[in-house]
């Protein structure tokens, strides 16, 4: 068994992998590292969707039909500021607004973004740890048939509905065009045996991650094994636009385009059942190939994947390949 | 019937003779001076209570059992907070915080008060003027048995129940003992042909905002007919502490403390049936003397106290005194 697990993720889809192995593994092993690049300001208050998710489903409070969001939140807060006049398309709840409230607050005091997050997971009795990849403000920006978006402009406003056309991502502290991996997370990296990336959006879930300044150079110098699972199944998402979008940024839309995406930075491929004609043409680029059924819709079923997952990965005999072929 | 009322008032007691005058003269004739002294922040957002109970009050959205907050809202954001560990003895309603968040970005991104508060108004579809005294953060502090209070510490965590012994306010932007009038306050004060006080705490709710640089200087130098109406009847305020803070500072706790407290700024003190007994006293110390009913439970007798309050004014033969003796 892996002694320190570390799991990059987005939201929605990549929960569903940090939850089976949340209930898992001992809690204590794991490190949650959740994409930050879709958080925006709304209202004055600073809003983390994906470590929000990641929070609200590790905590058992979310909102199992949508996947985010808590369960049984009102909307009476949002219908008094739609009364004010104010834009409504971003959904927060009355129960999520007390986390965006709290956030909010702690950022105005100069707390660290890592911190905050530290304490709003405690606080929610989780007890593994969810570490940010970074303490700046590093949001994705998407050129698009609509102009240039935010996440939350593409995904939410105009439903994932615009061409992409490219994609960048913007420090808005500094303006600049680079965020820096906080020490914590350099450290889970480093010291974990075992990394998974998550089966979220490639490109808009993960790749703002890795294009923080250390998390790739972590990735690669990495010893571990280190392991990506599918967020395609017959080349379409369980949710959300990631085929639409790799095949508007010139990868296949399917588990071969996946593995083009993270070439160099994982060992291991996970895919579906129904992808397993996939597989030689896997090996063939040098990965490990482990099939599965992965979908994942209810908490039995993610502990069942992440339990037959590590066995999975126990049983591989072939040691790690430094460099893929 | 005068041309420009202006009315200096504090929260819920406040409330009623404001809303009375609010529909029974033409609304645009009216500029409404709400106390911002009890003004504080929670959970990193700036709450105005007096200011919001006169815009929930003039837009009839007011909880009319409490005669603050909003009717039929919820406590969910705020249930939350308390699931984080969050203080939550100041009750802010999930709508209500809708106010709040929007009032704090407004101020974040350096709006002034005054014009954050004209917007809400508007929003609200009041059309009166609703002019803050000063756009200075001008916050009353109370020295009390339970030490140096806030006073939302003083009136909501601790039930106004400790012994007050002394009051200021401080300018929490300079740190200093001062705020200024702001220059649509001053112009409406200046311009007013009738100055009303509402029943509010005088030194609670009406003390903070004469205690701004220039507004005891309008009230003093106006040629507007000024008019106070008691808080108190037979010796007790219809709800809240008046009369012990008044008895605590060494006021009298009846009408003749109320003019005492007063003096210089008012020309006609409005008082209760039940304290007619007091009426020559005040009449010898050269103040005109309206007896009425004052008790204004409903909008009904709200507006028929109004409208009798101005009809008593105008029948008023004896002209302004400009000192009083």
């Amino acid at each position: 068994m892996p002694e320190q697990i570390s799991i990059i993720s987005g939201g929605v889809g990549g929960a569903k992998l940090v939850e089976g192995l949340y209930h898992t593994v001992d809690s204590k092993q794991l490190s949650v590292i959740p994409n930050v690049a879709d958080d925006d300001e709304f209202y004055g208050l600073w809003v983390s969707p994906d470590v929000d998710t990641l929070l609200y489903t590790l905590s058992n409070r979310v909102n199992r039909d949508a996947g985010w969001g808590i369960a049984g939140d009102t909307l009476h807060l949002q219908s008094a500021l739609t009364q004010l006049g104010r834009d409504s398309w971003m959904t927060l709840g009355d129960q999520d607004l007390a986390t965006h409230i709290t956030r909010s607050e702690r950022l105005q005091r100069g707390q660290r973004p890592t911190d905050i997050t530290t304490w709003l997971a405690a606080q929610s009795g989780i007890d593994c740890r969810v570490l940010l990849p970074t303490d700046d403000k590093w949001q994705t920006r998407i050129e698009s048939s609509h102009g240039v978006l935010s996440m939350q402009q593409y995904f939410v406003k105009h439903r994932h509905q615009p061409t992409v056309k490219n994609l960048y991502h913007r420090n808005i502290t500094t303006t600049g065009m680079s965020a820096e991996i906080t020490p914590e997370t350099q450290q889970a990296l480093e010291h974990s045996d075992l990394i998974f990336i998550a089966p979220s959006n490639p490109l808009l879930s993960i790749g703002p991650t890795l294009a923080i300044n250390g998390v790739r150079e972590c990735l690669t110098n990495s010893s571990a094994k280190r392991v990506a699972v599918s967020p395609l199944i017959g080349g379409k998402a369980v949710k959300g636009p990631t085929a639409e979008v790799m095949t508007a940024l010139g990868y296949r839309a399917d588990v071969l385009g996946i593995a083009d995406y993270y070439h160099g930075l994982i060992d291991t491929l996970v895919i579906d059942e129904q992808d397993q004609q996939h597989a030689d043409a896997l090996a063939q680029q040098g990965l490990e190939v482990i099939i599965m059924n992965t979908l994942m819709d209810d908490l039995t079923s993610r502990q069942r994947f992440a339990r037959s997952l590590l066995d999975a990965i126990a049983d591989q005999q072939a040691p790690r390949k430094t460099e893929v072929a």
